[in-house]
């Protein structure tokens, strides 16, 4: 076992698409655990496109990373050493330890995982803050009704796949939005979804008309931008947008037009609502129990992507996300195995 | 008395402003009311920011205005002649007569005026769809609760300066957006209100950060455009930002941008809803309760202004209101007294 353990650390703020001169990988030894705290071998980091909005200087629900700090990011390790009776020296656990080989932590926003609900890694997907972005949003944020037809961008995307099947498993009609042949596939081959609209090849305004023609109960938002407003023109009555993500003009270097047809909320009686899953975490146990249920049961499938290279391939790995070079939940392994 | 009864009817749809080619003056005899009917002889016709949306051809909450029709408009006036016993002649009434000296009909949609309430004109303002729209919108879509920092758009309109009022009176901090020192001098003088932007002579986004330097929690927009993106920009956690209207672009032949800050509704967990006063008709009794009371003890201060006429000045007061030419309703009244 080596002793080295590296890490990646904001080295300036990206003006648009984040690129070599972001970040900077610097090495350190091993954390040791102060008295109630245990050192974590981290083996997952989730990569997220909340991470975009995390390096910007900008007010927002957390605060920026700073310049030379390590990468905020979620993440499931393994004990490694401790001097906190409660997280022993081999538990599994998952944390904001960031992108890092190794961490220390307290204990402060680390949750135990119980392997036999499902893998480590799917704590950083279905039963992590993927999931409850999917479950609170979907049925708490867009009150979502069985009956409703349910729109989903990102719908190959960590969240938008288990907004996609939480619909379908309440008797929704649901419709998702992808780019590629090969997402759109797995919506509807595996995942049940009603129809795959893949942006990348078809007018997705046509085809919401098409897949939509008496118009969408829940839109869940994704991406904003282009498909934001096509679905803003497909509302019914009474019609709830979430605004999740904006992924699609992250990495924007002029400001974004808005969503020119919002109006639509107004003659539609509709409403467009954000939210931040950790507002939830009161109620993340509800969420977690039907999660686990849901995915034991096989009625929600959870798909994690990983890649390897550790902190050498964290730029990359985030990058994925802009280019939709993803399915399902991205994560970074950590470590060779 | 004259047995001439002339109306406005739509000639043509506008592209941009209404003009002169918009409407045409018809000129027909004094309908008899039919077994069941009674005629009116219209005293004030309400001149509504929505009149513009009812006269282009676009799917909306109500079907456009035909071309020919006489021009839609909630009014009262007094029943002139009548077949149906529960509208005696002499009755005051308000009901969606349209644009015209006298209309017949058989009491679908008509109301009982009571002038020991208010004067027949406030039925179109205070007691009428603004004053239900002002209420409901604030209370019911917008969620107002004492204490809160409420901030409204066209605060010297029909709606606005009820909007401002109603909050005051609930223990709200009130900020009205409007335009020329007159207005926000009676916004501020007269209704109560704590800080009136007038958004001719100064920034609005700097004027908001000084007037709500801890944000806004509702936002009741009349206007749309660029003041609602300065709103935007200062809501508070769980905001909630009632669309109203959107004045600023009615006219425009070009596509309106859209509001380019929407993603703050994402950061601060804040909502955007719109509604249609319509929606509520069950629950008028309690808006009309409650604002019959506070008009009466002079809690809610309404203002009308009366412009004469009739139909000859019908296309020219319909378009001060997009030249921000009227403080509180505007009215035409129909006949020469």
């Amino acid at each position: 076992m080596t002793s080295v353990n590296r890490q990646i650390r904001l080295a300036q703020r990206p003006v648009g698409r984040p690129d070599e001169n972001t970040w900077k990988i610097t090495t350190e030894s091993i954390p040791e655990p102060s008295e109630g705290q245990f050192a974590v071998r981290v083996d997952y980091a989730s990569v997220d496109p909340a991470m975009r909005g995390w390096i910007n200087d900008v007010r927002s629900y957390v605060p920026p990373v700073g310049i030379g700090e390590v990468m905020r990011a979620h993440c499931v390790g393994r004990v490694h050493s401790s001097n906190n009776t409660d997280y022993p020296v081999g538990q599994i656990v998952s944390g904001p330890f960031g992108i890092t080989e190794y961490a220390v932590s307290d204990g402060t926003d680390v949750q135990v995982v119980d392997e036999a609900l499902a893998p480590a890694r799917t704590w950083l997907g279905g039963l992590g803050f993927p999931g409850m972005t999917a479950y609170f949003g979907l049925l708490d944020v867009g009150r979502m009704k069985p009956g409703d037809t349910v729109l989903v961008s990102g719908a190959a995307g960590a969240v938008g796949s288990l907004v996609g099947q939480i619909a379908k498993l309440h008797g929704c009609r649901v419709i998702g939005i992808a780019g590629g042949r090969d997402k759109c596939g797995w919506l509807t081959d595996e995942l049940g979804f009603d129809v795959a609209i893949d942006y990348k090849f078809e007018s997705v305004g046509r085809a919401l008309h098409n897949a939509a023609p008496d118009g969408i109960d829940v839109y869940f938002d994704n991406v904003g931008g282009q498909i934001l407003n096509s679905a803003l023109a497909v509302l019914r009555t009474g019609a709830r947008v979430v605004l999740c993500g904006a992924i699609s003009g992250y990495n924007a270097t002029d400001p974004q037009p808005g969503p020119s047809r919002y109006l639509s909320l107004l003659v539609n009686r509709a409403s467009m609502s954000g939210f931040i899953v950790t507002d939830y975490l009161d109620r993340f146990p509800e969420g977690m129990a039907a999660m686990s249920e849901w995915i034991r049961r096989g009625l929600v499938i959870t798909r994690e992507q990983v890649e390897t290279g550790g902190v050498n391939a964290f730029g990359s790995t985030l990058n994925m996300l802009f280019d939709g070079a993803n399915t399902g939940k991205l994560v970074l392994q950590m470590h060779e195995e």
